[in-house]
């Protein structure tokens, strides 16, 4: 089965124990993590070969870094080892009305200095079926735009689906372009993204029609009229209760048709971080071994994204019977012997 | 007060760090539990004398194993160290909706390998007035069955009082018999048996009677029937919310008469392995030192496994004050000081 | 700004990990608290200059203690360390049904042997405009109900405003006085006080006149009436739901008015110790800093308190903007980036 | 095959994890011993029916010292579980030129409060033939002096062998009695002692004649005439390089002939506490199981105390055939598989 | 470069913290290796690309174990995973005069239980060099000796350098072949063996010539003329001074030609566990790179070897450039920033 | 008594638990450090009033790092709270003949950025008696060379004694400026300096006379006369065995006389780093309380400067009694109870 390409930073997470606040840690957990290398991760697990090209520094971190997801069975041999720092996050996990927090210190990475010719696009997406980015990536550095750029006018010429997850975040965009400049050449070449209304409006001007109870299914369908080539928008719905008891649903909108799965309540949240990259990778997975069958699909996606709220760290280390499992309604946790 | 006395397999319980999947563990929690070695060392924390037989390996880890016993006061005197293997398990524990999982490594154990000729079962029971066991030990090997039939034997020529918990565990049986051959010579010995509608249909092939909606009842009926030494038939029944939220009911057919508890709710759970031994302890402290009186036995019983599922391993760790202080009601988990 | 200044006992406490029992303990994690220290370690979070008076051992664990607060940033320059021993608590952590459950060791602290004559209070309120005490402190000895008498003294005579947290505790009163003698006098200089309506009958004799509904301001009639220097009197009423999930609301009643919080739901509770501490320092700093408004004080002392039980040890390590946060509705608790 | 009885206090050792200072530790490792009840511990393990005789306060804390010496199979039924508090040390572990470091908190504990005629020693010493007790016992308070003495008389009553390890610690006496008058008395009763040069000096006044070289037996000559019970004195000699590094020596005088054992280094000392416990542990196994051969008793003595040094805790966990080994010269600490 | 593969047994190894006995152990350390993987390790660490083969049973341990492996960059394409139960070995890590010991519980494994018909061995041996196999393998089970056999003359056949550590343990051949019997047809088809002279004796009857000094050279020099295709034989010779210090001299002998290096102390001894293997690895590292120069292959090897006692776990963790630093005299532990 | 002023960068340092390689850590260490800040937390256990002024990241790491010297009671009250992140450094502890190594992240740090204007050196140094600076500082950034200057002429300005580590590391000065024009301005304003001959060599082109033995001794003198103000020099002479086995001896050069200690050795190694700013701590604490005797104050330093190789962590957390105890011979590690 041809492999499932990603691209991006992958950063190490650092976080005290249990619920700890960060100024009482004398210990730190140690996870690596990447919105996109996440999704290569967790397709592994799935069974879908994946591999995931980035940058890291020449030191022990990077090798850390890269054998995290070597493990797991992420095809790693496009990485490239030059610069000096590996990115980091802080990461505090919160409880009950106490919310998790995260202390980024991820500026003048190893990855955020990368060159885009390091990276030979045909070489990397050459058994490769699929590319799958975020919004990230481009927001951390011109060079890493550039990346970004390049591989996906690799994918489209050589015909390869490519994904996006859009995840706008604002104070990320820091050396001097706007994403509102910069991410709709590159959302122009996916054929299926993840988008929520505040990323829509914030980066591409695009409001529900006003009036429309169904403002997702409105944003959509604007969001294809202005990108055309994007057949498939997804996105979960948070209905956040507290820290710990987190409920969602996935919604698709599908070259016209809207679909909607039942909600997840997930009590206690374990880990929080990564669940959006586990609901793109089992819509990944879905998309591929379901015939494309959306609904199922989307079912798969938003059953993957619950039991990730149940896993330490941030990739999904699930299998696809695991998922099934769950996605055959199998959501009271029995005992497994 | 004359002791209880249990028969039966003590495993090494290894268990990654709190919700750590098996696959990410870098060390694991050790524990020891067996399902009738649980009871005697609940009925140890209760106050109530208990001693238990069985076997293990002449090594470090059988006797850490029957260590971890004689800590908590139970008798093992009567145990052999004789053989090769502890039998091991490995638990990850769930949550929310990922159950906890159980691999088992426990084939050719120091147990499975006894020879029944080692166990003087007049000599064990001396100053017993119960024995209990359960559907596990029959299960492992034709050695181990015979002992349990030894032990029954003898128990009944002491006039003894024996109960069992059938537990059917398909998978287990593999040494050449089956249990519907087994077990129904061995439940004939016992007064008190634990069994769901499952384990009955599944060992002796009874069914509650069509229509009837007390399906426990019809089916206890007819156990009582075919075994007419079976006087009390016991049982928890479980909602199970999640891996993280149980709620249970203790349910008790006593020669016609039917009782049942109002359930607990159990959020968030703790560790649910040994729910039901400490449900069984429970019930045999309740009949020893209640005059027999069923309805508070049971609600002993009930109380005492909710409150299992708070604490940490196979083994009750409470006191009978602690269960009587829930079966009182105090169930908002007061601060103590 | 004008410091707060605390008197009283500071402790070790050891507990299990996790929800580990106290007999299952191979290693205890050490924090250190007090009720007065409490909070003005809360309070120099927050951001208001704090002190604290109190007495250690001359060893290495009464340094431990004084550095666990000077770390904070409460000035502990007016501690004496003389004596042999510091006050231990043990505390086991419930879960669910079962309540955590605490095994005091604090006979014959440093603290109990103090000597009044060590503490200079004119010297050390030289600065303060507050002094806040609780009822802990003069029920552990003679000579440590005469320094609280002597700091109230002087308090008085410096015209700072005085609070206390009366907090009755029957066994604590060991050394041959009553509460019911001592405490009428030392609450009868205080300006703010936390009572229930338990405390109030207990200590003074006070109960809310019949018939009436609203029990709590008819008790606070009364205090108010008994001891006229009294102006509020706040408190929290604790629905507890199960040792994981507390409901809390605050009160305040305000020179004849009534003010009342909606609850905070905290599921799960992570550390329920300090819940109350963590109250009056937010209600101290709500009053220092909200010119005076009694519903802004008494909302910012109820959220403060909220937010304690999210937080591991005996202090409230949270910001005033943390706590703003809270008060301004943010209960889900979304990830902050 | 008769027991051997240790009666004496048991208290719960915290000590920060590696080599942290104390006021370092946010967690501390938790174990239990006493000077006596090793030595039983230590038997126990050897294979030598041992039983302990001692008072714990009726709390977790007591439970959990007297599970933990009951794991180790010492007969802990002749312990009472009375008054309050269990006594504690603080151990700071030190390394290379920083020598390791305790804080005693042990005033007032259950057992310095014991009421000696709580100890039924007729029963107790019903089955044994050994008692040993340690000079710390009778320096704790006056009731636990009486404790000794009553233990002491029913021992020789009933022709059972007597042991004592003098240890003089000058600052324990603090309960209004000298040990100089308290321990003559008692020392008499002795059979065998372990004493230094400078115990006896400083409890009996006896100092070894001038210009004798062989100080050690000087001494024991002098002892000897002066409690004509003891036959025979052993000591071990330190020369302690470093809190990293001992070497031992082990020395007995056996009426009139002098044995010495080459010397073991230990590089590292993983634990010292319980070195000389080890040693009279391993004296009192090798006079019984070696045909009251002196020289090769104190061998076995010297090895087991050897080996504690490289075991964590206060108790001597090791079996005959360890010890053996290390006497047949197996010093070099080859993998064993 | 053409790759170096390896074939055998894979477990996990389960160890108490520092220098615990197993009897103390409340949590274990997880670490996982195989006497001939761990060379594949190490060499891939080195930056020699390496492959295994190997079989584990098809549950989370058998993929943590080939996770752990392919974390190092280790190729696993060729492992199969069928079979029930993971090989598990227990290791207590000794200190001082107290050494290291081991349970093993690795009977019936699903490498035992191997179809020596999984392996095709033209596949797995196409891009390779180099095939490393040792005596433990076909002392498992008569498939896993079968299965060697197969390897060793595919590689043959493909004119593939083998190398083999012949590492006789007695209690290993349980299977009803002798070791005797099996060895000498597997050992005539290597070229470089690791073999010390007990080994020689045992398996091969080859006792070193009386009166010779040199009794390596001449068990080396009879072990050629039997197994003609042997050209090199390789050994370290261990002084062990104590469990925690260890001196090392790696010997060589090649075609009549005696190399030896100077000894290098190791103090202390983090973990000796894979000693033996790290010194292969470092000699096929040495062969491969250094143009065949034995005595630069000798000190790499003994450079490797000295670092994996400083290394936790089975697997040495270190690079070709770390063991050029030793080799070129650092040894003295200097602070690198 | 006037306070010891330091000014400079503290760092994060995080370390994987024991010996284990960055590579394999889960979890690291947390601690915190900076080479003159180790010096006034040091000089604090001492006894000595201390401050420190630098400058840290406006977060949760930057409070953190402050309030673990604001523990150590130095006071932090000139520190500022603005810019991005905290400079960390990763820390492997090596063992026997593999050494320690250091991952450096510090790049662009908050205190790198520093403004020099932010610092009011007349105010800071107000009750100070002594300024002690070291040349990592003016290495990290133009400004953070400009207020090392500020800091040094207001010494100068109000006869406040200076000293200086000038501890050169080449590859630290990265910012368009060389050590060989910035240091000897700065240097120029010492009375004490640590140098070493490389240093001298490096910085300032002093080569120690040719022919001469005591090499010291002559670019003592050298620096001496380049720099008139300096009076005394020292260093430590370390004769490193391996990573865990140091050996040093304290050097002083004073106005022309020399002294040397006896060395001390240091077998293990507990934590090697922060081992020289605990010397020049040492050194200023007995210059200011020995009457400046200068053999005394070196033996002083020279024997804290070895007890902190025994501690966990940057800072030398000793007692001046601990050190005198050391100073007077006791380093054979005897147990102190």
């Amino acid at each position: 089965m041809k492999k499932v390409v990603t691209f991006g930073e992958i950063m190490m997470r650092l976080s005290p124990p249990l619920n700890l606040r960060l100024t009482q840690a004398n210990n730190l957990d140690v996870n690596y993590g990447g919105g996109d290398a996440n999704v290569a991760a967790a397709l592994a697990q799935l069974g879908q070969p994946a591999a995931h090209a980035g940058c890291f520094p020449d030191n022990d971190l990077g090798r850390a870094a890269s054998q995290h997801f070597q493990r797991l069975g992420v095809d790693m041999q496009h990485c490239v080892f030059r610069g000096e720092r590996l990115g980091l996050y802080f990461l505090e996990v919160g409880a009950s009305l106490r919310g998790s927090k995260i202390v980024y210190d991820r500026a003048d990475s190893a990855f955020a200095n990368l060159d885009p010719t390091w990276f030979n696009w045909d070489e990397i997406l050459k058994d490769a079926q699929w590319l799958h980015w975020t919004g990230i990536t481009p927001a951390i550095s011109a060079s890493a735009a550039q990346a970004t750029r390049d591989a996906i006018q690799a994918a489209r010429r050589l015909g390869i689906t490519v994904s996006a997850d859009v995840n706008y975040r604002r104070n990320l965009w820091q050396y001097g372009q706007k994403a509102q400049d910069v991410m709709p050449e590159l959302v122009a070449g996916c054929d299926v993204v993840v988008c929520t209304e505040g990323d829509a409006e914030d980066l591409f001007g695009i409001r529900p029609e006003e009036g429309r109870e169904d403002r997702f299914v409105s944003m959509c369908e604007q969001l294809q009229q202005r990108f055309p080539q994007i057949k498939q928008v997804i996105a979960t719905r948070r209905e956040t209760q507290s820290a710990s008891h987190e409920r969602i649903r996935g919604l698709l909108y599908d070259q016209g048709a809207y679909h909607e799965t039942t909600p997840y309540d997930i009590v206690p949240v374990v880990d929080r971080i990564g669940g959006g990259d586990s609901f793109i990778s089992g819509f990944i997975y879905g998309w591929l071994h379901f015939a494309q069958d959306p609904a199922r699909a989307l079912g798969f996606a938003t059953a993957a994204s619950a039991l990730k709220h149940t896993i330490v760290g941030d990739i999904n280390l699930v299998t696809a019977a695991e998922v099934e499992h769950i996605v055959q309604g199998n959501v009271t946790g029995r005992l497994l012997r």
